[in-house]
């Protein structure tokens, strides 16, 4: 597929040019998603922090405007901590393509209103250590205008199968509701693995119970899928729990998750 | 196989006749995995509403005694409810084999000290609707006698490939851990449907954020898998979120693992 950037023509579909700025894992997991995309060419990976770098960006996509067909696309994905995107895309302003960030909690509004502004973010837990299937993650696609919105989706199709286009309020409840799912989820692993630790359990007895509570989800509601005292209302085992648990932050988890799990339950019940 | 029991010879090991009281979930699965284990024979399924049937049993098995060569053995599988155990353990007294309980969070004490008792607990979260494959599922065993927990034992490795001996007091914990990571967990999933349906944004986007969350835990410790705004100590992000959530409830347990998050990366750091 270089051969189309080569040859500077593309026969199906124009080829989109993306640069990313920033460094961390989600960086790299884009990088290597974009890397086995045919109609993308990654031109150039950028740390926030390399300021020079980012200003020769805006020298050479100033010089070079027209060297490319028009019917291509630069996108400029930025990819840093929440609180940078604001600074690093002042730097950008004047750049030849779309700004985007690739953040859940960050309205579109923080980009420079004058460019061409946009949100390309996946929603997905991203470790170095741990190979993820882009094709699965969810991308969640904004713009500032229509033509834009088209390019980011095209270049979400490329990487991704199930692309949405959702505004910055919707992106926001999504990352919130992805907290729990994931953050404080990950946060009950830890509980559960401190348990079996000053208990001297093994925590590996339960890695077959944490996979069949996702998979439940794959297709049962959660209400379906709760099982357990609190759901069925077991005073003496939720009473046996407490007694034997001896750190008191496990001891409010406990009772909090515990009274909600039985709200939820009397409520629908 | 079912020769062996036909012609009342088992050539290589014996053969291990199993009746099993209850017929909820626990029972579903056992017997699913039972009759595609080879040395197993299912006996019988009693519900343990079923008197007259329990009754029989103690009968059967009395007048029957010696009539199945003496190298086989019989277990009696108690798969109800914690509160039910001990009573139809009573009504099985007398019974000829091994009397175990299939809970997580019971003794084995609280079976007749005068039988051959034992515990048969498979740590995973049971649904009708939902497949297990048992070979993954940890059977955690115990008796009171060395002879009868070589058979728990034997009889957990024709349907499982993690075979553990657990007193009481290691399954209790053991118990408890996985309400942390399966029940508390399920719950989270519950309360981001929640917020997700609220404010009109669909939940199955976040259906691979919840299976790659749980898919870390195979390989990562989950204080390394730990990502998000409490691990970061990211206070504009943790505000925002604050700001976002209606329900009391929400924000309580919202409040409570981000705190929890931030002693725990503090602690470690």
């Amino acid at each position: 597929m270089e051969s189309w950037k080569y040859w500077g023509i593309s026969y199906f579909r124009p080829m989109i040019y993306v640069t990313i700025i920033g460094t961390g894992n989600v960086s790299y997991h884009l990088q290597r998603a974009f890397s086995k995309a045919a109609g993308v060419c990654l031109e150039s990976v950028i740390s926030a922090r390399d300021m020079e770098r980012l200003a020769l960006l805006r020298e050479k996509t100033t010089n070079q405007k027209g060297s490319i067909e028009s019917t291509q696309s630069r996108v400029y994905l930025i990819a840093v901590s929440d609180g940078a995107i604001a600074e690093v895309a002042q730097r950008l302003k004047g750049v030849d393509g779309i700004i985007a960030h690739t953040s859940g909690n960050t309205p579109l509004a923080v980009l420079p209103e004058d460019s061409r502004r946009g949100v390309f973010y996946p929603l997905q837990t991203f470790s170095k250590n741990s190979v993820i299937s882009f094709k699965k993650v969810p991308l969640c696609i904004e713009a500032g205008r229509k033509h834009d919105l088209k390019v980011l989706k095209e270049l979400a199709r490329q990487i991704s199968g199930t692309v949405r286009t959702l505004n910055s309020e919707e992106r926001k409840i999504l990352h919130l509701a992805a907290v729990f799912v994931n953050n404080f989820t990950n946060h009950l692993y830890q509980v559960g693995a401190e348990i079996c630790t000053e208990n001297k359990v093994s925590f590996d007895l339960l890695r077959p119970l944490i996979k069949e509570t996702a998979k439940k989800i794959e297709s049962l509601a959660p209400f379906a899928a709760q099982t357990g005292p609190a759901s069925r209302n077991d005073q003496q085992t939720i009473e046996n729990h407490l007694g034997l648990l001896k750190n008191q932050h496990h001891k409010d988890i406990y009772k909090i998750l515990t009274q909600s799990i039985a709200n939820t339950h009397a409520k629908k019940l």
